[in-house]
């Protein structure tokens, strides 16, 4: 059997902590490469750079830093850099977790979305957390166990992982969960206005679980010391409105 | 009975031609209030400004300029802008269909997701075209039917509607359809190395439709003269996974 060939991305820049470490750990399973941002593309979703040129260097023999963003680094390392399809791409650690609609702004998960759109299994790992520099030892056995069992039974078609861990020394395991409803508010810092009068503001935000009862949801895991693993899907469809009468044409 | 309040965006910019074809079209309906982003931000997905102040000008009574991204528009409308929660939130109409998985890339989807997060109906309107300038009359009337439709029967929550047009004269009416499978290839194209010997890349590519003989889906709508509505879900959760025995702990 040939080595696994496992490219590892994140949204926070090839030089972060969460991806070195996750690097470290696919090396147990295969022969890793890096293609990852030069700099923090936190928020970038799944947004791609149409209109300008993508610069990519050469850091070392196996990583590769990008001037795109996380998806436009799977595209590339896909296309351009990697000697065949990969096995598995993995993005993250992430500094922040992607749990609930926080999904939907993640460059971790953009990438991971990307992979799976080319056919290519994948999972997101993320960790709640505000630090820059994290403790990631007690998620590594964790992230290892996930990646070997996607690897030796790959995801169904359209479908990839996204795993987010709690701040703990003490992880209880995993929990197997659906995306909770949630909601961010209070998003905006007023920030004075600029030379020309116009107004400034600066993103922040509270979030809140709009499902605290719900004991099946990724909060709920993490809320309870468990890594929450939520199977993503690509088609976006809503089957349920397809057969509902109201939109019925 | 209050008029009803629309919010009207998009990503190709407040001066673009779709967005003055969508807003006087909204204008029979209710009261508009346009914030869109200063310029273009085609593939900005759900992409958000993290880490610098984003400026919002106001050019007229109704219109304000923003130089975040579509998702960072329909945040600032709603927190800072508009007078009370919106009836609706329109964006498009996009030149450039967002069929398929292109709506993972879309701004367009991008400011519908996030006002559907937010709990408002929402929906996006493109058009299948690579010109700068269209002629919009063909549709002007399915986009004004269907928000009527959807300002007296909300959608089930936290779903929205993505709408795609062919680029016809002889629109054949609109279809409720699942987002096909379809992939992009080739996308890049080598554009030489910079000043340090760096290799750079252009993002083009070539989209391939994987289901060609479904007649259920958006691409069929497209390619048969008829307008695509897919009703689309922020829960991303694959509930088909949830239950599978392969994926338990």
């Amino acid at each position: 059997m040939h080595q696994k060939l496992i490219l590892v991305t994140n949204d926070d820049g090839y030089q972060a902590q969460g991806i070195q470490v996750l690097a470290d750990s696919m090396r147990k399973l295969g022969k890793v490469i890096i293609v990852a941002p030069d700099a923090a593309r936190s928020g970038a979703a799944c947004s791609i750079t149409p209109a300008t040129a993508v610069r990519v260097s050469r850091i070392s023999d196996d990583v590769y830093a990008c001037s795109g963003t996380p998806v436009d680094c799977v595209k590339i390392a896909l296309e351009k850099l990697l000697p065949r399809t990969p096995d598995l791409v993995v993005s993250g650690i992430n500094h922040g977790d992607n749990a609930s609609v926080s999904i939907h702004y993640s460059g971790t998960m953009g990438a991971v979305f990307e992979a799976c759109m080319k056919g290519v299994s994948a999972i997101g790992y993320s960790l709640r957390t505000n630090k820059k520099q994290c403790d990631f030892s007690p998620y590594v056995q964790v992230v290892e166990q996930w990646a070997e069992r996607v690897l030796s039974e790959p995801l169904r078609e359209g479908v990839c992982l996204n795993i987010n861990f709690p701040e703990t020394q003490c992880l209880k395991g995993s929990m197997l969960c659906r995306m909770a409803k949630g909601a961010w508010h209070t998003e905006w810092l007023d920030a004075g206005t600029d030379s020309q009068g116009c107004r400034l503001f600066t993103l922040t935000g509270t979030f809140c679980n709009l499902e605290p009862e719900a004991t099946d949801t990724d909060l709920y895991a993490l809320e309870h010391s468990m890594a929450s693993v939520t199977p993503v899907d690509i088609d976006m469809t809503s089957r349920e409105s397809l057969s509902e009468p109201g939109l019925n044409l």
